[in-house]
């Protein structure tokens, strides 16, 4: 029996990160697979990120036997810098060699020395579990799945991939190692489910190359590409386009420029010598001759794309006769904020082009519903493990197993926190780790909680009235008249009026001389009054916070 | 030459409003189309809706005409019972029967007696325009366009509409009205260009009928079918559907209850005796004999459906064995809410029908490129204007009738605000009106602006610092300890350190016994020293708001 422990990745998409148990009598062995960011909830107000809750992993360090990373996303690296300083103990970590970049990039960010060992020494012996990584093809070069193999049997983790059989380097899915555990006998798969709604298979990524050529053929002005920062091959097709077209290309955006430099130290771009520019040479070419390539795909604020859409960027103006390409869809959330995009580089003058105008500008690398049934069919695993997705994925992904012949007991939906045991004939949750939501807050590390959250949500809706009662110090009682001050509720010249209703309203519950008793409770009822009147006056809930000034 | 107006329905889709002006000699005669709500921005936090910015019409009442509706969608109509108290006088309303039983249910909630007159008459005679109302198709039934000719010309107001051959109710779009207009010479079309991206016919309403049978067909729970409220014809289908398969109808939901009752009023749903049910009657029938039609279908919190998912609905409990029908699309921004709606629906055990899994069980009410090239080709205006779209949709229009021959010069881009000018020979912008964005909140209509907007936003994203300081009324002295309270900044208990600290910060500030000479200036200086402390301590920038306490 194997225990899987998803710490994230289920039901939200991001956030990966799994723990496998191997125990033998007393001892048990932890491997962890994936450590990344969550994106918060649109109601998790000001939240920056969020990374998984590893309060099951304090003090069974010395259990864990090492972390595996299966490719360069964010979602499955990114919270490395925040989840080991809190891991007490030092664990190799092991990457391909592009993961290995991107996740070296992201903890020098944060002054973090780790030491990651490249896949190149084939199978990986981690104590009782030996782990063979297979090639595997994803919207980030050198991605890998896993074999897992311990003595009481193998589990395969299928994360984020899909079967691109013309990837740009020519690197195809190693399908055959993968048919050659699953004659073996696979115990469970996990696998990422969150294109199971699209039926058929994903378009190569290769198709976007010659579109991005025929996009970029007959522009008079500058092109802009904006790409997923992360998405390598993507980006070396926008190169070899620009170069075809006879134009030099500049990177522009913190996060391009990094990959792209991490990606050409390791050899996974290959781009002719006097083709990339500076980004502040670019001034100097010809608009005709220019591509740049941008971050800021999914319009997010302060962005370079948003920057230059609202003509605010330093080194970059629209004109009509520039094209600009979404080579990259929004992620369902970021719609708005896109589209907003793509109207205010129109209004510059430039010619747009992405998905609602033109085919193919972008591929998913997620694998379509047949995708998943060849996966099932080459690995023939007992149980069936849908990672990845929300909740109507993996819903979705049990009816395309059940179809096929799984049973229902052996397809296991789990949900992040859940402890599901694996044996040679099913899947089944055997306990639930209560996990918190970890919310990243400028330095803050999980201090947001759900209050701090409820407090932000009424204030954003409502704004807040601030009441200061002046107290005597020496005699508890209230002694003058309060101080109403309010913020995001009315605009407070044109609401005097209310603002002395207000007034008198404190006043008349709490009158000068008043002795404050028990203020909490007293503090309580006004503030439960206040709420009445207030509501009934505008019809407004404004968080009322109330407060006594002692002197 | 006429003058157009748009107060909105330009570059945000809804909140339409466009004033026609006809002048002769000192005399303006104006004519308004439509008084619809918009639908607030993201960055709005806390707007209810907002409306159109009549200040221009004020002052002028007694030049108004009269006010005619296209249709009965609530972008169109809704915010005629915050428009028409601000302006002086009674001006006759005209619209068809159902848009008119709508504009009364939405008049009646604000206690507002307006009269509307129906279009059974034919022409219009309004001052010097006479309006000839054109039946035509689209997601609400019952949608006219307007032939609005003056002495000066004739203009074509091709508000939202698709081309559908096989209506549901069979009243298909009088293309020979058009054409007849169209001979004599229109000389501007203002046309719905919502769904230019895409290319060919969209699919007729009756389409969804065929859909909507087969998947309720096999069903052995309950069925839930959601839908846009006023969607009458497909309410009408799913209506048919349920009674094929031996179902008792229930809705629930304020808006479908009301347009339901308000439209088999005026006869525009045919239902068979004893199919519909009340909803509190529901539970007396077996889940195999029930169809839900509901309201939510956009994810709206406190909406039914969302309830229904939430499983905090009073009278529908979810169970496996019930299929939920999505035949409504998100619209763009609601994909998040709508997608956590269908993973709760599924959670509960229901079986969910939506975009991504099933074929059209939603069709647009707009027309797509080739029935804009239709109507193009019917009407042959000289200059044509797209509304109703955002800007990279009239800009795409702009690109299909260029296609089709009009010159750039006769192809009119306007913004809210523009006053245009059309004659016989083309359309320009001949002034601007600077409208301000009405937010409507609560009670208030107008008090929202972007400083209270601002501090909501900051206070959504850090929360809130407030110092408050005890000064004494008589020597203007601080003469005490500063109280510091937050709210969404950081959970209190956990920091009493950092505000131990900030604390500090302000009494170093400001000590015990300083003189409060200029507050403004003082005030300013220590919100700016403070925003660096907090920041630099946190890298968060709560709003901080300072106060005296004089006592």
């Amino acid at each position: 029996m194997i225990r899987i422990i998803p710490l994230g990745g289920i039901g939200h998409v991001t956030n990966n990160m799994f723990v496998y148990e191997y125990s033998k009598g007393d001892k048990t062995e932890r491997l962890i697979v994936d450590c990344g960011i969550g994106f918060p909830e649109e109601e998790m107000l000001g939240a920056d990120l969020l990374v998984p809750d590893v309060s099951y992993l304090k003090g069974k360090e010395n259990t864990i036997v090492g972390i595996v990373l299966t490719h360069g996303h964010d979602d499955h690296i990114a919270a490395l810098p925040y989840v080991l300083p809190q891991l007490d103990g030092q664990f190799p970590i092991y990457a391909s060699a592009l993961t290995a970049g991107f996740t070296r990039n992201t903890l020098d960010d944060f002054g973090i020395k780790a030491h990651i060992e490249d896949f190149t020494g084939g199978v990986l012996q981690l104590g009782s579990f030996s782990i063979d990584p297979v090639f595997m093809t994803h919207s980030v070069p050198d991605t890998r799945h896993l074999v897992i193999s311990t003595p009481d049997g193998m589990i395969y983790h299928g994360s984020d991939f899909k079967f691109d059989w013309t990837p740009v380097d020519g690197h195809r899915p190693d399908v055959q190692k993968m048919a050659h555990y699953g004659r073996k006998g696979i115990m469970a798969a996990l696998v990422d489910c969150l294109r199971v709604e699209n039926e058929g298979y994903s378009l190569s990524e290769s198709k976007v190359g010659e579109n991005l050529s025929r996009e970029i053929r007959d522009v008079t002005g500058k092109v802009i590409v904006t790409i997923m920062s992360s998405n390598i091959h993507r980006i070396q097709q926008a190169i070899d386009a620009a170069v075809e077209s006879g134009r030099k290309v500049a990177f522009i955006g913190r996060s391009v420029e990094e990959n792209v430099k991490t990606a050409q130290q390791l050899n996974f771009l290959s781009i002719p010598e006097n083709v990339v520019i500076k980004k502040r040479k670019a001034k100097n070419y010809p608009d005709k001759n220019l591509c740049l390539i941008v971050a800021g795909s999914q319009g997010q604020s302060g962005s370079t794309l948003t920057r230059i859409a609202d003509d605010e960027h330093q080194l970059v103006k629209v004109k009509p006769g520039d094209h600009v390409i979404f080579s990259a869809d929004p992620i369902p959330g970021n719609e708005r904020n896109v589209y907003r995009l793509i109207d205010n580089l129109a209004k510059l003058g430039a010619t747009v082009s992405y998905r609602e105008v033109q085919d193919v500008l972008h591929v998913s690398g997620h694998a379509s519903a047949d995708e998943l049934r060849l996966l099932l069919t080459i690995l023939k695993p007992t149980t069936v493990v849908p990672i990845g997705g929300t909740f109507r994925h993996m819903n979705q992904f049990k009816l395309l197993a059940t179809k096929m012949g799984w049973s229902e007991r052996n397809v296991l939906l789990l949900n992040d926190g859940d402890i599901a045991a694996i044996d040679q004939n099913r899947g089944w949750v055997d306990d639930h780790l209560k996990l918190k939501t970890i919310i990243v807050d400028g330095l803050g590390v999980g201090d947001v909680g759900p209050l701090v959250l409820a407090d932000r949500r009424r204030m954003s809706l409502n704004g807040m009235v601030v009441v200061a009662l002046p107290v005597d110090a020496a005699t508890n009682q209230i002694k003058g008249q309060p101080e109403v001050v309010t913020r995001g509720f009315v605009f407070a010249r044109q609401s005097q009026e209310l603002l002395d209703k207000l007034k008198n309203e404190v006043t008349k519950i709490l009158p000068e001389g008043m002795l404050i008793t028990d203020w909490q409770k007293q503090r309580e009822e006004v503030v439960e009054q206040l709420d009445r009147f207030v509501f009934l006056e505008t019809q407004r809930e404004p968080l009322i916070l109330l407060t006594l000034v002692k002197s």
